[in-house]
């Protein structure tokens, strides 16, 4: 098979190894910037790629501008498509599945989700038979260092942050990250695989700008630690629900046993149970290896992860599938005010003019508003789903 | 498609379930035992299977003889298979492939190896294009469950067994469970996919049956449990290792938080890294979800799991990949005895005239060698890998 690869960077640089070192691939021509064209099957010009004889391109530049015009290109041209763009596939998966169906061609994107851990293809492969009454888990590995760091080592959020830059986990600009929206994008991609619908920005997102170094003190002090998951499930009415928020877990939770880097990704299907799939979520390699098995299963004829049915859909975060408690941190006061809308369950402790407690069950839909509540009046606030605490 | 089964207990019923519920499926016929036809579409003959127009047959009797007839001569008359029969695989994978090649259609097995947990599929996956230098894990529920209640609930052997047949995780007969032989069954099966290469009887087993409630206590003394692990790679020289044995595993250790009946497969892939997958191991609905899932491969044109180039080889343990620790127990002067051959690095503890110690690394031959001899000069001694003690 011909391919061509858009991107000679960690990623691209791993998949044109892998491809070297697999026999029944020849690369065509690999997209490089401006300056970097060291060698022949390198261009600087993306028309290059276009015009080539390759029958498959693998998108591996990130971001969306170019990467959308220069993948609804090669589709439209007849090429098939590997990426591992999470935000390319969020924004225009759907206009891209569109292409490729027109087309006749392949669009497949294991590696825009999990890196290495092949949870989107097992996914697709369940829901066939099975009903995913829900998905997601730890999958952004530059938090989950962070937050590893801060609770085993003591580290301060900002040396954490700036460990995993220096060891490539990071982005130069982490805002993604740190927000929680690149979790968020997987959740997406991960909503589009199981449920066919694209959640629409009406949903939850709290990422871990808030957390600190009392925060983890207290967690400690009741067995846990935090992590930052997202999820997305269909309620019983059959209502899509999707949110990333960050999760106060007991050693009992699997949660708690992921470390460093290391991506979970689970679903629970309505016959197979809980599922668990852990592995490296991102680097030169494991990003790799996942982009071949793509490779692989477009060689083998598969055409689609996305179905012709998958819409934006509104997510909806207040069913009871969304209930549970949360574990809190902010000032006395803003408590007081927190307390008239989300009942306290127990104060854990005070110090320092904080106070952390445990609220009774309330929808994800209610925290997060009482939280934006809180900061809009200038205060800080921490909160973290606490289903065990 | 035209579907029939073989079986209707545990397994057979849930896949017959799973497929009333799944449109684009027809159950033509099911074979039952003697005494229980009470549907139409059930049958206590194998020849009514073997002429009905069915194009897939799902074979969930277990065991060798019939199964093997059986399926041979579903293959033969040109009728894919399905199979969850692990016995059946280890014992006649290479002739069933080659019959099912010959006759060009389909011969899958996902259920056999992990219950719900897809990891043949996805080691079958990931081979294509990325080394496996190892693969293996906790693969039987049964042994896991008792273990874990030993250690977690202060159980015996005994009542932790009984417990295990009461919840149907165990057989009437739990022989092969606690041996080790169902494990090794599994390897089995995960070298086929992974390496080609069915191991022949020249590996070593240690099942759970020497382990003692004292084990555990000592055990817990160096902040470790027990498990049960079955394990297969290739040596950088590229010989074939495989075996079972018990393992002592600290918390850090993913192995460590896997409890009850649940099971851990796990490769390590060149490029992908360590890859873990937890889920069900057994059970009517878990083992059905795999099965229905392979329905949907052989559907989609899935032909084998298994290459035409598998064939029986030699395992041999007495690789530097197979060299670590051990945690033994013993009396005195067994332990003597066992010193003279495998260096001791510390004494844990001495009682009850029980000497409980930690070896230096030895390879998996030596050590299973070592307390083949012991036992067969009438003692007692328990052994179990130990890599982070």
């Amino acid at each position: 098979m011909k391919v061509s690869i858009l991107g000679h960077g960690v990623v691209g640089k791993g998949v044109w190894e892998m491809l070297q070192a697999n026999s029944g691939y020849t690369v065509r021509t690999v997209l490089v910037k401006k300056g970097e064209k060291t060698e022949d099957f390198m261009t600087e010009s993306f028309d290059d790629v276009l015009v080539d004889d390759s029958e498959l391109v693998i998108e591996c530049m990130g971001g969306i501008d170019p990467a959308f015009e220069f993948t609804s290109k090669c589709l439209e041209a007849g090429k098939s498509l590997i990426t591992s763009n999470k935000a390319l596939v969020a924004a225009h998966g759907i206009d891209l599945m569109n292409i490729a169906n027109r087309k006749g061609v392949s669009f497949i994107f294991s590696a825009a989700c999990g890196g290495a851990i092949p949870i989107l293809q097992n996914l697709l492969r369940a829901r066939k038979t099975d009903s995913i009454i829900w998905a997601g888990g730890i999958l952004n590995g530059t938090t989950n260092f962070i937050l590893d760091s801060m609770d085993c080592k003591g580290t301060s959020f900002d040396d954490a942050l700036a460990e995993a830059k220096r060891l490539g986990y990071a982005e130069a600009n982490p805002t993604a990250d740190i927000s929680g929206m690149d979790t968020m994008r997987k959740v997406m991609l991960i909503s589009m695989v199981a449920y066919d619908i694209l959640p629409n920005f009406d949903y939850n997102i709290e990422g871990i700008e808030s957390v600190s170094a009392a925060d983890f003190e207290v967690a400690r002090s009741l067995g846990c630690t935090i992590r930052l998951v997202g999820k997305c499930g269909l309620s019983d009415s059959g209502r899509l629900y999707a949110y990333v928020e960050p999760v106060v877990c007991s050693m009992a939770e699997a949660y708690y046993s992921i470390h460093s880097n290391t991506n979970l990704a689970q679903y629970t299907g309505k016959n197979a149970g809980l599922m668990s799939f852990m592995g490296q979520g991102a680097g030169r390699y494991p990003t790799a290896s996942a982009i071949l098995r793509d490779v692989t299963s477009v060689a083998e004829g598969q055409k689609q992860m996305l179905s012709p049915k998958c819409l934006v859909g509104f997510a909806c975060n207040s069913s009871k599938e969304c209930e549970h408690k949360y574990f809190v941190r902010t000032d006395a006061e803003s408590m007081k005010a927190l307390s008239s809308k989300i009942e306290t369950e127990k104060v854990v402790c005070e110090k320092d003019g904080l106070v952390f407690a445990i609220t009774k069950a309330v929808t994800v839909k209610d925290m997060h508003d009482a939280a934006a509540e809180v900061r809009r009046k200038g205060a800080n606030i921490f909160f973290a789903a606490a289903k065990e605490a």
